[in-house]
């Protein structure tokens, strides 16, 4: 089963009568006045991480911050969470103190506290984390409508490009910083939830979230490469490693920023709010997707997008 | 650290102000006249059980039983939950689907919905539940009184000696079917809600989950062993095997039955509501716990349960 077949298969075997279950980047379940939004999210070590990659406090805040972004990407504030660990006996006490302190300091950063969990002994590190939080008004991925505009948070590739400096064997980076320590965008999400009519945090690549967005709205979209933010720092690393710049852009996972779609008319009151954005390209009708730069249309072979989707089916999340 | 420590250092750690946080059978938040609770339990496996000893319909179903039964014991009604996947390249779509066959009937059994989740390869099978429940009058571990009776709905030891057939290589046995497919106290708990002073389910053996509620309550107890159920075919296989029939009731794991305190006076307004329960000692001052056959104290050596307090260390609920 691909992703979308399994998300299918899911919403069908198991209807969700409470309120938005299966298939966002969070459930929906109406509660007074507002919205409690809920999402999990599993790392595991081999699969998600290597634990080499960073120190256990880091990881830790990295649990974290993949899941305050699922909040956030529906416009909501997160609030608390729960933790299931599995923990190897091969690591210490003091190990154990200090993916604490990761997870405490990250959750002062971003002001969610922890509930409660379950501990376990364990062959690999395994993070579990569900987290909850509330929104006036979610946003979700389905609302894209043909004529929006096509905005982004922030740049993409830099997570994929510190990775790829860590496996290199390079220490100090500020895109090895992006990597480990990523910013969930709650403020601008939450901005953004009043403006926007749908939106998704890029956790697996821009094209890759980008298509669930299209597929969720049952739209197209056409993206201007050029529009993209991309560093001269960015292209210089990705020219020492000899890495293709648009793949890490254009399909490199990791970066937490928002995607979102906003109609010309309301994007000009979002502009007043002084958020940071860029409008990288439009929504259209169809289900193409297609990237062009300098008004040509880049090969779809060019983009890396077919490699990741077919890696996605290591990581579904419904 | 062991467990009381282990939770302590959490509790210290990370003060949680929406309610009640780590250190019951779930978290316990306000939700305008009602209360939400919400609990997760991890399970392994190779830690917490074998993929030889049920097929994976049966392990979707328990998995899902031991999250129902914290809803259970806090007197609870469960509605919905969310599962984090990670599933051995192994196994094929077929077991995959045998998976959430489980889960869907389980779900229907318990009348609770799969809202959300996150899937992942894995070298092992892993099932991670978040449950979300409700309750009007939420039942904490820790409201127990020196003159309480003390309570419980079932039979214990008896998935314990399933679990030691299944490794005799038995095949059939109500017992074997104790251990795979336990059954959760909701209607019990929703009753016992309104009597009890304090209720915790037995997860890990009547003893050690006795003495959680105890430390809770800063309370000791006195069991009357003669007064807890143990019926003439448990004793018969016990003899069989060669097993300590008393070490399986007091100290034997996953039975899913509610312990549960009630003052003498409420008690007997209990009886009248018809549930099924059994009084199997009492409450007392101090800390200590006793338990007595015919009028005479049993050596701790005998309980089995220095030994499951020590290895209670795998598997510590937050």
């Amino acid at each position: 089963m691909d992703e979308p077949g399994f998300v299918a298969f899911l919403q069908r075997k198991f209807p969700f009568r409470f309120g938005l279950g299966i298939g966002d980047d969070a459930s929906i379940v109406r509660r007074g006045r507002s919205f409690q939004l809920i999402s999990t999210d599993l790392l595991l070590e081999d699969v998600h991480f290597r634990r080499a990659d960073a120190p256990l406090d880091v990881l830790a805040e990295k649990a974290l911050a993949v899941n305050v972004s699922d909040i956030a990407a529906m416009g909501g504030r997160p609030q608390y969470f729960y933790l299931d660990l599995g923990f190897p006996a091969c690591l210490s006490t003091a190990d154990l103190r200090r993916f604490f302190a990761g997870l405490a300091r990250a959750g002062r950063r971003w002001g969610v506290e922890l509930a409660g969990g379950d501990f376990s002994r364990a062959d690999k590190l395994l993070i579990a984390v569900t987290i909850v939080g509330e929104s006036a008004r979610p946003l979700r991925r389905n609302g894209a409508r043909p004529g929006d505009l096509l905005g982004i948070t922030g740049a993409t590739g830099g997570s994929a490009l510190g990775l790829r400096l860590l496996l290199a064997g390079e220490k100090r980076s500020r895109f090895i910083r992006l990597h480990q320590r990523p910013s969930p965008q709650i403020a601008k999400g939450l901005v953004l939830s009043r403006f926007a009519h749908a939106m998704i945090d890029i956790s697996d690549g821009l094209l890759l979230d980008l298509s669930r967005l299209l597929r969720a709205s049952n739209a197209g979209a056409v993206i201007d490469y050029e529009a993209i933010p991309v560093t001269a720092g960015f292209r210089r690393d990705c020219r020492r490693l000899g890495l293709d710049e648009k793949e890490l852009v254009l399909s490199g996972g990791e970066d937490y920023e928002l995607l979102f779609t906003v109609s010309p008319r309301r994007e000009k009151s979002l502009r007043r709010t002084g958020t940071g954005y860029h409008i990288i390209g439009r929504i259209s009708r169809g289900r193409r997707l297609r990237v062009r730069e300098n008004g040509r249309e880049l090969p779809p072979g060019n983009l890396g997008f077919d490699h990741f989707a077919a890696a996605a089916g290591t990581g579904e999340k419904a």
